[in-house]
């Protein structure tokens, strides 16, 4: 049985005689060498797509191409932000934990861009000291970055977060009059309307842009039209009462990618032409200049880079009601490094790593470790009836959101990640030893309150 | 308006003049003194409730109680472990790093069970070295224990996980032939009875016990009844075959607790009088003596003892489409510090703590900081209308799978928890630093693997 997929693998995975390879080295040698669980990031891939959206975005925005900010929220580290730094990438963060990381990665400030619905007022500060832009999200938070700017002596970058009325996701998207979420400035309201007047009473806050950010694993560009007709709309609106235009768009991300067979991630030059023709006819329909557009690709690149090496720890056969026989393999890892099938009902698909197998097909359930029933990894799959104690399995596209999202729930320590390119591995993010599981431990004296 | 409702917070919380008081300490005085997001958890009622279990179960039990098994994963810290071994508990284990935890506090290993689908060699082994009781869950496992235990020279005390075909949550259960879930030894199928003879073939191998645990957040005694049947049944079985009887049966936990006004946690003196009465007759009727009883509360003793606080940081209306406007209050936490509400659609409770609100009460949804719209902690409660940044909300019943399934998404640091009693306070876990949260990026040399 052959249930290699090529498409929701990382481009540099190869599958040869029964052995998944990254890099081309087995992963069975990387398990052996680095243990299971172990998320394998594919550094050639991540290069790739990041590129690729690069290029994409200033092949169709020529020289108002801006900028291509990497989500770290999907996964960051140290090493990860340097790369992004090193393809000439922006990256965009969200508190302060994440501006710590790429400061870590001495990441130029011009090149942040600080997200987030509720910045506490050292996160705004912070910000505003290293000179990042800031994507305002609140009337409070006008307040706030008026207020800290003027007292640091500075005028601010900011861009205004508007919630268009547009939700997608997947194949769909919902128009909607008032977008029930708490980021943001509704356009249909009048609120995005009353934020921009209030930055522009602020001296210490300049109007640089308008960001827009729709859903995610968006597949058609029909939700993207709609959003970028009505922000331009707003453009245009501006223009007419301000007399002159704001200079920049950020159109957000969520590009979706392939995590099953037969599906396939969304083509950054496909996309962004079809964006760029509705930005650049909404333009002209509305006689403005083409602003300076960017976008926040982060599961678009870093998703289908990574891959999961689990090892197989028991099986155990169920009689279902219909008579069907479903196979349970138990890994050594589970909902604590990859939480999105239980939280997102999030669909992952599989592959017996290590050896070939001429076995029959089972309907099989792959499960974790936790202490925990829903603790399920995919919740059906056809794998070879014999895989058993000591397989390897692969699963693929766990790039983003996955040690992103990775808790110690039940003390299991969060997996390594590392890096793998021309035959060579390094670790970037070590794994958890069970001393990090008790550092947090203290034993303190009681301080009387009352 | 008033929402402090009594039966959600624990034992020694207290509203006064709008002031939310835990073990006497304005909980304003904790949020200041240690930063929120902050879970306080109240030492005294996790005492009363430790107590209550062990206290019932030896008063219905008499002779045949046998041991209160905290269950870790619920919540467990070093110091946590130490208040469950001076209370005379034991405690019940699932992985090496809950393991490491107890070992850590020197808790007794007579005391210690070991729970898991998919136990390591090494989890096994470790066990075995200091003489825990393994809760064996697979075939895989039997073979393991036996071999490891043999290779030790041991033999080990072991408790077999049957699943007898009850799935209890709330106040319904199900009773199914074959129970689809990766945990133990099927009843209806023969698994039970093959693990029990493969169990008894191992010389290095000891049975003393049979395991069932049937749901979480169960508030009726009906699913225990079905099991208690079903596995004292069993137990005759054992005896009419092998002329002698298994000494202990362990019950397992669930047991529920209240999340919302008007719910009140299961009493353990009642429930556990109904699963004697129900034990009792059982071996009456299958002419048995009543073996040592154990059961394993973790939510039931420290999720009602934990209160999270919060404070504001913005607020924002949406007019949804009925007419009706919704108030977003955004805290300085969310989905990283409890996951619940996103992963299992969870409820929770929530008060204004720091002062008194004459203001009407308007629906709220409270939300997190997160970069993601489904970070939200309740959907919709209605709070004042005057609630506005720097307030601080309360979140009572966080004390189980809230701290303990906490991640790092967005690299938000994970929030101290804090034990208070009598007006003193000190830190058992400690807030993580920026520091912490780098403490996992390394610079590796590349090593070629080909």
């Amino acid at each position: 049985m052959e249930n290699f997929a090529k498409e929701v693998f990382s481009r540099e995975s190869r599958y040869e005689s029964g052995n998944l390879l990254i890099a081309g080295i087995p992963t069975e040698a990387l398990a052996r060498e680095y243990g299971t669980p172990l998320y394998v990031l594919d550094q050639k891939d991540f290069f790739f797509r990041a590129e690729s959206w690069k290029s994409s975005l200033e092949r169709h925005f020529g020289p108002q191409a801006g900028t291509v900010y990497y989500a770290a929220k999907a996964f960051v580290c140290v090493e990860v932000a340097k790369w992004v730094d090193q393809l000439g990438l922006g990256i965009d963060v969200c508190t302060g934990g994440e501006m710590a990381v790429v400061r870590a990665a001495n990441f130029p400030a011009e090149r942040i861009q600080v997200h987030g619905n509720n910045k506490s007022e050292k996160e705004i500060a912070d910000a505003l000291a290293i000179g990042a832009a800031l994507v305002i999200d609140s009337f409070h938070e006008i307040e706030r970055a008026s207020r800290l700017a003027h007292s640091a002596g500075k005028i601010a970058d900011v861009f205004l977060r508007i919630t268009p009325g547009v939700e997608a996701h997947t194949h769909e998207f919902i128009a909607t009059a008032h977008e029930d979420v708490k980021f943001g400035f509704s356009l249909a309201s009048g609120a995005a309307w009353r934020a921009i007047e209030e930055v522009e009473r602020a001296s210490s806050l300049r109007l640089i842009g308008l960001h827009s950010h729709i859903g995610s694993q968006i597949f058609s560009g029909d939700g993207f039209t709609l959003a970028i007709q009505r922000v331009i709309g707003l453009l245009a609106e501006y223009r007419d009462h301000f007399d002159r235009q704001i200079p920049q768009l950020d159109l957000g991300g969520g590009f979706g990618i392939a995590y099953l067979p037969g599906e396939f991630s969304v083509d950054p030059d496909q996309i962004l032409a079809s964006m760029s023709e509705v930005v650049k006819s909404e333009c002209a329909t509305h006689s403005l200049n083409i602003p300076t557009i960017s976008i926040e690709p982060g599961r678009a690149i870093v998703g289908p880079t990574t891959t999961t090496l689990y090892t197989v720890g028991t099986t155990k056969d169920v009689a279902l009601d219909n008579g069907v026989t479903r196979r349970y393999v138990a890994v050594d890892g589970g909902m604590s490094d990859n939480i999105r099938p239980a939280l997102y009902g999030a669909d992952y698909h599989a592959l017996l790593a290590n050896r070939v197998s001429g076995a029959s097909p089972i309907s099989t359930r792959i499960v974790g470790k936790h202490c925990e029933s829903g603790d399920i990894i995919i919740r059906d799959i056809d794998l070879p009836s014999d895989i058993g104690p000591g397989d390897i399995l692969a699963i693929p596209a766990t790039g983003a959101y996955g040690r992103s999202m990775a808790s110690n729930y039940n003390h299991l320590p969060r997996p390594a990640v590392i890096a793998v390119i021309d035959g060579g591995a390094r670790t970037i993010l070590r794994r958890e030893s069970e001393k990090d599981l008790l550092a947090l431990d203290v034993s303190e004296n009681v301080r009387k309150l009352l």
